[in-house]
């Protein structure tokens, strides 16, 4: 179908988009169907590498990757030899596709993963004369495939592939499921070990512990085995991460295949900062404020005396209330302002922005269910102490920050930007009955070029978030964890169910950070 | 915003939904926002009352249901006396939003909840003098919230509301997360109650049974209470598939607040059955020859010999393997004829359809999961015994039956039907260039007026698969659970794990069922 198309230059971008929706239906099917196997089949051997260690050894779990891995970088490898190289195989480029923070992004914590690989196979290398040589397989293949796929990302996660589409599909769903796969099994890796460290007399994480050495038989063979080992837990998260935005991007991709792009909307924005200066000093106030505390927070929690690391997580955890208390207060402004201006919203169907929200809400469950997790625990047990209360009053203003946060991207996001002339309002002087309401519009427009008080303020909000917004993000990213740190909840519910919580949500919170910074970038251009 | 284009009458249909799409983006996330609120604190009362009974008790939970259901209720009586009435309120129905088998599942799964509830409410009489009186009174809640919450979606779930829709859209999130949270909650009573009856010696459910029932001194005041208790858990799948169901009709009203319904395609349907003859009368053996294995696995399933239970259970794979089987290769014959009928798609937006597609693909991973976990567990201790190479094999032609089915399915659904002159073929004749390819289809369809071998072979699967499909309904909504009668993989997964995948996936499962008997059925019309 998609070579049938293709072979019809002539037709209108209108005619061809209607037409390319009625192939293509298999396909899509297809991919999907594939997806959902190759995750089932995972989750299953993830869950029962964790639950059975006798019957399926993390062996068994590193052979299944390792199969997925090369099949995807054997797909990978066609596509941009065969497929990408073709005429008329990437007709057009999908420009909202593969941004910048997305690229970078990819590009550090595949740095960071890589460098966990090393350590890895260095650690393992040391068990070679008493272990199952997987273990040193699977990191070397999953750094070739760090390499593939970080440039496989770079160089096409923009393309709307319109040859060989269906197989292209089931490519990326496949190159989709390895990488939702790998991020199970690293959450799942990384839960057993915090379970571990922790030395609570769980019997379950010991019986893991000597399943994954042979018993406490096999002894390391070099010196360096422990230090090695300690560093290659600590990169687990930017391992996880990796395999978040490479999801994200593989899933955008996969959605425009085959997609006509239609240029008709060209938005041209200029990046002005001399109007805004408010927002900005505050914010990176905020962010120096932040940096000092992190340091001190991450030098003080690993003393020996108990006092001084409860100094660390107080100072940590007022510093986290201030910061996303005036976030809550200037987002209320914001979206104050939003109600008082009552611009149109974009009448546009735009895939990459429904995608972004989506992608925006979704990742924010993370944090949502850590903070509520934590509410209840604290409420629960009383909070007596005033860690406690201030572990509650975090998790409160967290819950109403992200709530008023995502409302107010979201908004920007869907409104005519200010700057332009709409181009919908030429269309809808087609419409007789609304000519006045039109001119009315146009004129509001004119007006607005200069910029209006309400305009600045939005400008200045953005902005004191997005610096708040990085603080946020830079905190976790690099290893502070007050979940684990402060006690209570561990205690509340029992060891592995909080570990797997924070696990699992505390990477896409990460992600929901990097991903409003990028948003409020571009509510900020718009305003 | 609502108001505004409700004064305007004399708008086209086409002007008013592009008007529709420009307001209402607040309100749509302000719901959104509640909804995820309400499901987080749900998740994290839910599960802590379930990892830490001692802080967090069924009771505080209950209080919480209790809330959410009479705020329900409070919202759907505002809605009924209120909005509903008002002039303008529903301007259009949407009428492919609540199909028959979903208001009769909706029935009588609610009739089933509703003896639950009396049972309940009998047993805890009995505690009154030594526990909580919120026991008694959550049961007597949610019978008034059953009565209420059916009848409100019997009449009101084709409206497509057009006033209130802020609130409209609020209260419905409400419903749909009271319905979601009701759910989890009874998917973990379940699931330690089955933990429970096992009498495995796990020291976390003694201690969670002791906690439930005020540390064992707490005895009930009549004779009937045992009995009673055993049949309100036997009835409790029922409930977890009415909050399911309700949950999907929620959901489809909620999507369909401020919709303008365009009654531009409008295909009669006739009802043949006279060109079908083999897949009837072979389903119909199929639906009588598994009724009949059914009962004997009940009777023979209960019986203290192990012998017997072990027939019992072979009869039961037996059976299942030759029903999923004989319906993959249906569906395979089925699909070829897809791919030789080169029929066109539909090419019109219908926001329902995509919510069936979606609704069906969703459930389908109940089943999928639980079968890629029973073959994990089957390979992994390597299938000793026939029962173990029945149970593996059962598990692997579900997932392709399962595969294919949904194939299929969706493919029929997306096709243009046979019987009728496709609009768009009118469409298509302005373009020239595409006259002739029109006109071939236009004689073709006229041709196709009688029916053609492939349309008689295709009604022919579709009307077997239905059958078959109702079979495989009724045997886990009746009580068959080979998944816990077969214990393999009891033992490969600890208990707990096992009874929660099969409690979410098998419920999902069910519904999968019966959702795809309705939509096959819309198939079978199709062709």
């Amino acid at each position: 179908c998609g070579e049938r198309l293709n072979n019809q230059p002539k037709l209108t971008a209108p005619v061809f988009s209607r037409l390319r929706e009625h192939c293509g239906g298999g396909e899509w099917l297809l991919s999907g169907i594939i997806c959902i196997n190759i995750l089932m089949l995972g989750c299953a051997l993830v869950s029962s590498s964790a639950f059975n260690v006798v019957a399926i050894t993390p062996v068994h779990r590193q052979i299944f990757l390792i199969t997925l891995l090369v099949l995807t970088m054997l797909w990978m490898l066609f596509y941009m030899v065969v497929t990408s190289r073709k005429d008329r195989a990437v007709l057009f480029k999908d420009r909202h596709a593969g941004p910048v923070w997305l690229k970078a992004g990819l590009v550090l914590f595949g740095l960071l993963s890589f460098l966990m690989d090393i350590f890895k196979i260095a650690t393992y290398v040391g068990y070679l004369h008493c272990d199952s040589p997987v273990k040193v397989a699977y990191p070397i293949v999953q750094a070739v495939f760090l390499f593939f796929q970080t440039y496989f990302l770079w160089f096409h996660s923009r393309d709307c592939v319109q040859l060989h589409t269906s197989l292209t599909r089931c490519g990326l769903t496949l190159t989709l499921s390895t990488n939702l796969v790998v991020w199970m099994a690293a959450v799942t890796e990384e839960s057993i070990h915090q379970t571990e460290i922790t030395h609570l007399n769980i019997s379950v994480s010991h019986k893991l512990y000597r399943a994954n050495y042979g018993a406490k038989k096999c002894t390391c063979s070099h010196m360096a085995c422990e230090t090695f080992k300690e560093a290659f837990y600590y990169l687990y998260p930017f391992n996880i991460e990796y395999s978040l935005f490479a999801s994200a991007m593989t899933y955008i991709m996969w959605k425009n295949v085959g997609r006509i792009v239609e240029h008709h909307k060209h938005y041209k924005f200029n990046f002005y900062v001399k109007d805004v200066f408010v927002g900005p000093v505050a914010g990176l106030l905020l962010v120096v404020a932040g940096l000092v505390t992190f340091v001190l927070y991450k030098i003080n929690i690993l003393k020996e005396d108990k006092d001084k690391r409860n100094k660390a997580l107080l100072i940590h955890f007022i510093m986290n209330i201030v910061i996303v208390s005036l976030m809550s207060l200037s987002t209320m402004i914001g979206c104050i302002i939003y109600r008082l201006d009552r611009r149109e919203y974009v009448s546009d169907k735009n895939p990459t922005r429904s995608l972004d929200v989506g992608l925006l809400v979704a990742s924010s469950l993370g944090q949502f269910i850590i903070s509520y997790f934590s509410l209840v625990a604290t409420v629960a047990t009383g909070a007596q102490g005033y860690l406690n209360v201030l572990n509650l009053a975090w998790a409160v203003v967290l819950v109403v920050e992200i709530g008023l946060q995502n409302y107010f991207i979201i908004e920007g996001l869907h409104r005519e930007p200010i700057n332009v002339m709409p181009a919908n309002a030429r269309a809808f002087q087609d419409h007789a009955e609304m000519a006045n309401d039109v001119e009315g519009q146009i004129s509001r427009y004119s007006i607005s070029k200069k910029p209006s008080w309400k305009r600045r303020v939005l400008r200045e909000v953005c902005a004191f978030l997005l610096l708040a917004n990085i603080i946020l993000w830079i905190m976790p990213a690099f290893g502070a964890r007050p979940q684990f740190d402060h006690s209570a909840e561990i205690y509340f519910y029992n060891y592995t169910m909080w570990n797997a919580i924070v696990n699992i949500g505390l990477p896409f919170g990460i992600f929901y950070r990097m991903h409003a910074v990028a948003s409020l970038f571009e509510v900020y251009l718009r305003d």
